[in-house]
């Protein structure tokens, strides 16, 4: 037995939901889940229908994103997973889509605003869009330059990973994170949700005013807060 | 037996019918049905995935919002749902959500012009959305003052509750109510359809005019006048 | 067995259709299909559930409106229908729906332009909007109004019922027709897929021409002209 | 056995996909399959739905458009297939649909620009809306025609077929094509799905740039260059 396998399970479960929950064209979208102890990831193999996809066909990669078991190509996108997880300590899971509203504000180079409480319950900020790299970082190592501009929009706008789970690569499409293949895979439908209201939101209202402060810190309290009153105990 | 075993089941199944209608991302919905006799309402209980709710883990609470009877934590929204059957005598069920169209015209902070009939049939006016509320209400007791936001605001629009039954909360979502479950699970489907309507309707035409009053008079007679001659008798 | 078989039969499958093809919200259409010979057609029972539908439950009435058999109340439209099939001798059924695209169009109380073949594969003009009716008719007797106002729409436009198949009544939503069933109902179809076209198109390009004469006529004639060559013979 | 078997089984089987892939509105999407041995290909009889379609029924045509074997009348558009087999020496198969979001393109006569990677992994220029033709051609062979203003828009725009294939037809609606039946559909898919997030992308920002010539050449090396690193080998 692969000592891989629990994450090789929960890589190819955190996969199948992508098309289960309509949030990839043809085999536009991977998740990777972490072993920590390990110090390596598996992925979703490059271009493979998702209906072809067995926990077996994972492919395991570490952290500099070099192939260390398994038959398939990993993701062409599998550099930019590696280096989310090599910076960022308390990631378990990386997911990557083309979901349809997320990546038109993404085409479009746009935060996504904070127009209400839905986008409140997870976050408490603007969903955060990094411009478009360099010409010289697209000319070299592109993929892996991807996950070094996505740490460098956090850092430079004093961006929280742990808290703001989720991004848009300008031009590009969304990148999505959790603690579990789960939680990441979540947080992507949940973007895709909150990107298409935001559009008609703006679309009824152009003038449409973000949330209020005072707004923002109670939903964010009420459900992730010390005294937090929302879920099961 | 529980002696709430009528509120419990039809608590259940109108909860259940949300995610049949596509009225619900994730678990961002929940209904509850009241008993007016025992003062008690049966409710949602909090984050839990549609697929696991049953008519035995509904929670019973009163109309404080303090939980009667069941083991899990009610619905966050809870004293929201409290305020509207303590002051509203003749509702029988609450329904909240964050439909799509609806939630967008919320988080526009718009109310939603009568631009047709389909909207005549069932209310005579634009569909009201209730401001955010002051700081100091947000900060405070915040489900239980948003009860009180929606009655403060029919009470300063003269609206009447058992004509219009719905209500946008401005930057959050949607409530509506009826006389039943099924009559207030209707409701949302009906506002999300017409939210829909009336988003395109603009679009095609930003200066559409709002109905005739004579129309909309017209088809609300129809349908609940006393000369109504819409569906069987 | 009741002499109107046929059209309980014909008017039956159609209403059934209207759900399948996502032409109707609740139970917000219907249809009805003629007897030329009995002067008779066959309709939807008023706000009756599509899965409660069955050939016996279908109402049989005059060209007055009157039911000439049936149990239940015919749909609070049936005098709308019955002017139809009075005055223009040639249709065969009548479809009322509250359809999407196409009643946003009708509450725009806009003609829905010919922008494309797709449209000009079945008609030559804009598809009509009749504008609201005059107060003393929406007062008076109002579904037989609704019929005449389309009838003097079309008179006074010069269009001709047997080539357009179907309006828009401003502020409430389509009537198609068509020789049977089945085509009136493919109509609404149509009808719904060409207004979601014209949305699209206008903000794509708020400046989108109409369609050329030359072009409009082509595709009319290689469709429905003395030498068509679409379909089989 | 027809010597067409398996151009025959193929233009079947992808007929079938575009219903499945939700690219056709009742019978408006056609494909052919070309065998260039024969100098012929297998095209969807005209008007026929979707479900009555088998291997059987498909209609073999030679590159002037005349049917050489099949008892029904091939789709209404194959003179235009035929003119693109008989130019375009590398092409395999043809697929003409209305899907909703490039039709819009189409009638709303622009290019679709290219504003992301999810367009750039597949081709490298705007996604070309050729002009509506001169009235002396509508009125003439109309079909026939139809190809040669596709080839003459790509001739005109240094547009190569072999890179670029995909084209909005102005007024009308697209057509697609490739190496097989399966890589035509696909590609009218991709289209579908592009022009509709190009259709969001300048909703939520009308100056939303094109995406930079280092990021379009990169997309399009790593998918398609010598050295591609997407898929499997």
């Amino acid at each position: 037995m692969s000592k891989y396998k629990f994450i090789r399970q929960s890589a190819y479960e955190s996969n199948m939901q992508l098309p289960k929950l309509n949030l990839v064209f043809s085999t536009f979208g991977n998740v990777s889940v972490v072993d920590r102890i390990e110090k390596v990831f598996a992925i979703k193999p490059s271009g493979l229908p998702y209906e072809k996809l067995s926990p077996d066909n994972m492919v395991i990669c570490d952290f500099e994103g070099n192939v260390v078991e398994g038959d398939l190509r990993p993701s062409s996108d599998t550099k930019t997973h590696a280096v989310l997880y090599k910076h960022w300590e308390h990631i378990g899971a990386v997911v990557h889509t083309h979901s349809k509203h997320a990546t038109a504000w993404a085409q479009a180079q746009r935060d996504i605003p904070i127009f209400g409480t839905t986008h409140a319950d997870y976050l408490t900020t603007d969903i955060p869009c990094a411009p478009p790299m360099d010409d010289a970082k697209i000319v070299g190592n592109y993929e892996y330059e991807t996950g070094f501009q996505i740490l460098d929009h956090f850092k430079n706008n004093n961006l929280k990973y742990e808290e703001v789970e989720m991004v848009l690569v300008g031009n590009h499409a969304p990148f999505t994170w959790g603690k579990t293949g789960e939680k990441a895979v979540f947080n992507s439908a949940l973007l895709e949700y909150v990107a298409e209201l935001a559009t008609l939101t703006e679309q009824i209202n152009p003038k449409a005013p973000r949330l209020k402060d005072s707004l923002i810190n109670k939903h964010w309290e009420r459900k992730h807060g010390a005294n937090s009153y929302y879920g099961q105990c």
